[in-house]
């Protein structure tokens, strides 16, 4: 409890609860990071595809991050109809829910929560890489490295990391300066004829042909991941709010392009082979900058805290996300609830252990994890779009028809790109997504399932108001009660009392393991509570518990159409390891009953 | 449990119990098989000590052997004594405990419990040592291998072993056989003058003195380890029990001598030199019997099996010695009672989680667990031969004088080792011992003081009958009840008519974490349970449980002398998963109310 609060600081009150607005700039730092970062491994993960069909392969690298940078030019032009039409914040979930139908915004919320996951472990294992590139002595502990950043980002989060854009900005924009920085630095030196590198040739493993430029493009992909973040937030936006996320979603896309445009060339012109724990960029920023100059490290760390920052964000997202479908009885209930600090707990927790999982099973390898990262994205972009374009067509408002040409060209672009992913990455681990999808929707399935049915159990229609109710005033035993007796103590005596003054017809049992004196307890009992039945239970298998609960049941079933009352003396001692040198008979036998139907158990404690 | 089933066996009835009485034969195999094991490791640990002197020093190691059988001779005629006074059995914690007072008594006691813990520990891991000597192969496991036959042991001894003398003399008796096999053919070819061995003569590292000769002394003393079992274990013996359990110590005396004698001199003619992963039996036994004969490869399972056999017999002596403890107060009550199959169950795994620990903490190794075996065992002969003199002269029998004289030879000798083994071996770890043994004693007394404390709370002396106490038959209220209500459904509709017939004043509590409506609350409320007050309370915190708590001290202060009933609806869900998707606020709130001293508390379930 003290541990507790001095990781996360004292409980808050509900009404603590506030929204911070965000100015542009702020917006653009906060709400982009995830997709900006994506420039620290996406051209790397083009350039590891190709190395395979020998080093002349690599100059395809460009053509390629030139139609993903159209794609993103498609994505973003659609996603701005989205802002205009959700001004509330149009996640895939909502939007698929609402226009599509239940199954397929369930889909989209399920490929949204694996894409959050997946988020969290490509940027926290590609933050670790550019960290251990600049510091090699640090490679060894790469996994380690990454599941304290992981441990680091629940901490915060838990204590509620307030999405102060003043604080924020710094990772952001100094990854933005450093890259534009590397590009305009390498471009000059190419120009002033600075370039010595020589290129090693290295010999092709396989020929290249179009599935083969396919999964290189789907491996670029991941440049688009993040995009979708601002929509998704327009509320946090200064009003006019809806507009001025348009006018952010489109600086995104005009620094995510040059940044990824310039970093894949700069890749050609300096002839960056892949390379065994140095990233693309920290081969480019040593190439360039130099390779110890503070020009490389600060390179390096900004793209360390960007992409910590883009971790940061699926901190945000997957908890909100988690408290919707569980608002809609599709995870449980317990994701609805906000922590001591005001945020959804349960969800950050449930996100980073699964982030974890994957960091410890992908052994930290971003290149590892990347196949799986691209489906849920582009399913949740898909059905986003898709569910925009029947949005246009329900509500036919002014100049609809534009935006629905706008979203019809995206879900067309990201269905067919979401196909070639699927078909390029399904044996390197896109078929793990492909599987988890469906079983996570069926597991909000049968969740909604199992509270509907709880909630049908439950419902009191056509009840008769209780306190016209007769109560019968006859002779007959209308509330029975057992007691059950170790020994005769003050426990068990006021166990007997409070029993009589509740009950008009009280049983005591005790069950004897073959240690018990019968004469004496028989003794003692006529002189203390001989108005009350003693019976004595042989338990030839020194179980105290069932003999109990058989008696109980047929206790019950003498008793029908009233409810017994079975109370259970149990003393309390003062510390819990005191506990440890008594049988815990009360907790199983309590455990016993429940497993037995018995639906009154009373607890009568006698504190030492 | 039906794995338990499976493993243990079905549950016996207590009727079932029943004691083996042994032959002469089949007692010496059963209850001297920790005694006679011990010469697979004691001569070994006497060379390991002179080694260090150089490969001159060795030959010291036959004078050692004779001294320590001398005292060995003196011990067997001390609990010959004992046999004779004690005919039920005298374990040396309950001679040192009737003869010389209570603290005496548990000092042996917790002495013979680390005693029994090591010699399952030192038992496994030189049992291991000979099954890795023969097969080299083995060796990266020997740590697996101990904890395999620890694990094996538990289980069977949870079964219930019957100490069935007629399986059990096969591995003794084997052993036996073997080791004077290897004696004789030992001497055989000294005598033939087949012996062609080349001594390598190895440097001393330090001086022959004094201390390092009683060094050497100490570690040969474990040759004496296992001794009093047979005076612990008289009632086990066909009738006359004493004077058979006499005869049989006789024998073990004279058998355990002439192996130990035997082994050491066989060494010095051989000049066997300690060696990293091979046993000094296992190289007498490749250079007597052959490197890959049958017989050397006998010698070495034999080897195996007796040393599972002695440690078996902990597995026997330290649950019974726990049920003493626990009868008498100083153990929790849990070891005093009989498990599934009629034998001490939590003696037995507090036994092998021990010894586990050990053979973990000290990697398998018998040579770094030996120097803590020795200070337990001489403890416990100390004070058991000390108080055999202490019962002589109390009870002054015929011929005690002898008797007497003999113990006191005993107590004398066991206590001068005792010293010898403390001083030699303080810093190689038997420090351990002796700062443990008086923590298990303070142990033992804070036990008995909490139980002692618990009597006198729950005692009734001095209690009136109580069906005579007049009952108040006034208009205040005598069982006012609380009932905490989510929502109102079927369930707590249910509680609440419950609580109208057992209490006469009913007050139901709500709290409302921000997501109640109570509007809709209090009508719904109104139509249904108009005669019940409902307060609902504030939850700024968010908190379910902290305003219950509060609002029910509050109660309970208003309503003294008479105990109020918290009445908690539960639902109870049909499989455990299930639960996972509620709030567990049922749980953590009897769980807070008996930190809170509620004294009586309510489950009141709804089965679904």
């Amino acid at each position: 409890m003290s541990l507790k609060q001095i990781l996360l600081g004292r409980t808050l009150p509900t009404s603590a609860h506030a929204e911070e607005r965000l100015t542009i700039p702020a917006a653009l730092a906060v709400l982009s990071s995830d997709a900006l970062s994506s420039v620290a491994y996406a051209t790397e993960e083009i350039l590891l595809v190709l190395i395979a069909a020998g080093s002349g392969a690599l100059s395809l690298s460009l053509p390629i991050a030139l139609v993903i940078v159209v794609l993103l030019a498609i994505v973003i032009l659609s996603y701005r109809q989205t802002i205009r039409a959700y001004p509330q914040g149009g996640g895939s979930y909502i939007v698929a829910r609402e226009n599509l139908g239940l199954l397929p915004g369930l889909v989209a919320g399920g490929s949204l929560m694996i894409d959050y996951i997946l988020t969290v472990t490509v940027s926290v294992t590609a933050g670790t890489a550019a960290l251990t590139s600049a510091l090699p002595n640090l490679q060894p502990y790469g996994v380690d490295l990454c599941l304290l950043f992981i441990v680091l980002l629940t901490v915060a989060n838990l204590r509620g990391v307030r999405e102060s854009g003043n604080l924020f900005m710094i990772p952001t924009y100094a990854f933005v300066v450093g890259i534009f920085a590397l590009i305009v630095m390498g471009m000059f030196q190419q120009a002033t004829g600075q370039i010595q590198s020589i290129p090693q040739p290295i010999a092709a493993a396989q020929p290249i042909g179009l599935f083969f430029i396919l999964r290189a493009f789907s491996a670029g992909c991941t440049a688009l991941t993040g995009v979708e973040a601002i929509s998704d937030g327009v509320l946090a936006f200064k009003p006019p709010e809806w507009k001025n996320a348009r006018k952010t979603l489109l600086f995104l896309g005009v620094i995510l392009s040059g940044m990824f445009l310039g970093i894949t060339y700069l890749t050609q012109i300096y002839d960056v082979v892949p390379e065994e724990g140095q990233t693309a960029v920290s081969l480019l920023g040593r190439e360039i900058l130099g390779n110890d100059s503070p020009l490389y490290y600060f390179l390096q760390v900004a793209t360390l805290l960007i992409l910590l920052l883009a971790a940061n964000t699926s901190f945000a997202d997957f908890p909100r996300l988690c408290y919707f479908l569980a608002r809609d009885g599709f995870l449980p209930r317990q994701f609805a609830m906000l922590g001591d600090r005001l945020v959804y707990s349960n969800g950050i927790l449930l996100l980073s252990l699964c982030a974890a999982l994957l960091v410890v099973v992908f052994r930290g390898s971003t290149n590892a994890v990347i196949p799986l990262y691209a489906v849920g994205v582009f399913t949740s972009f898909t059905l986003s779009q898709a569910g925009m374009v029947r949005h246009w067509f329900k509500e036919r408002t002014s100049g609809w028809k534009p935006s629905a040409v706008m979203n019809g060209v995206g879900a067309a672009a990201t269905l067919i790109v979401l196909l070639v992913i699927i078909s390029t990455k399904f044996l390197l681990g896109a078929w793990l997504v492909i599987v988890a999808i469906p079983i996570v929707v069926m597991l909000f399935l049968a969740i909604r399932q199992h509270y509907r049915y709880v909630a049908k159990r439950l419902s009191i229609e056509g009840y008769a108001p209780r306190s016209y109710i007769a109560r019968p005033k006859t002779d007959t035993v209308t509330h029975p009660a057992v007691v059950v007796v170790g020994q005769l103590n003050r426990g068990t005596i006021e166990a007997l009392d409070y029993a009589r003054s509740i009950a008009d017809e009280v049983v005591a049992v005790h069950v004897d393991i073959g240690t018990t004196d019968r004469q004496k307890l028989h003794e003692r009992w006529d002189s203390f509570e001989s108005d009350i039945l003693l019976v004595i239970l042989d338990s030839p298998y020194r179980s105290l518990i069932q003999p109990i609960i058989e008696f109980v049941s047929d206790f019950e079933y003498d008793h029908p159409d009233v409810l017994s009352t079975i109370i259970i003396p149990t003393f309390v001692t003062r510390t819990w390891w005191e506990g440890l040198l008594h049988n815990q008979t009360a907790f199983f036998l309590k455990r016993a009953l429940r497993a037995k139907r018995s639906r009154v158990v009373t607890s009568f404690r006698y504190y030492l």
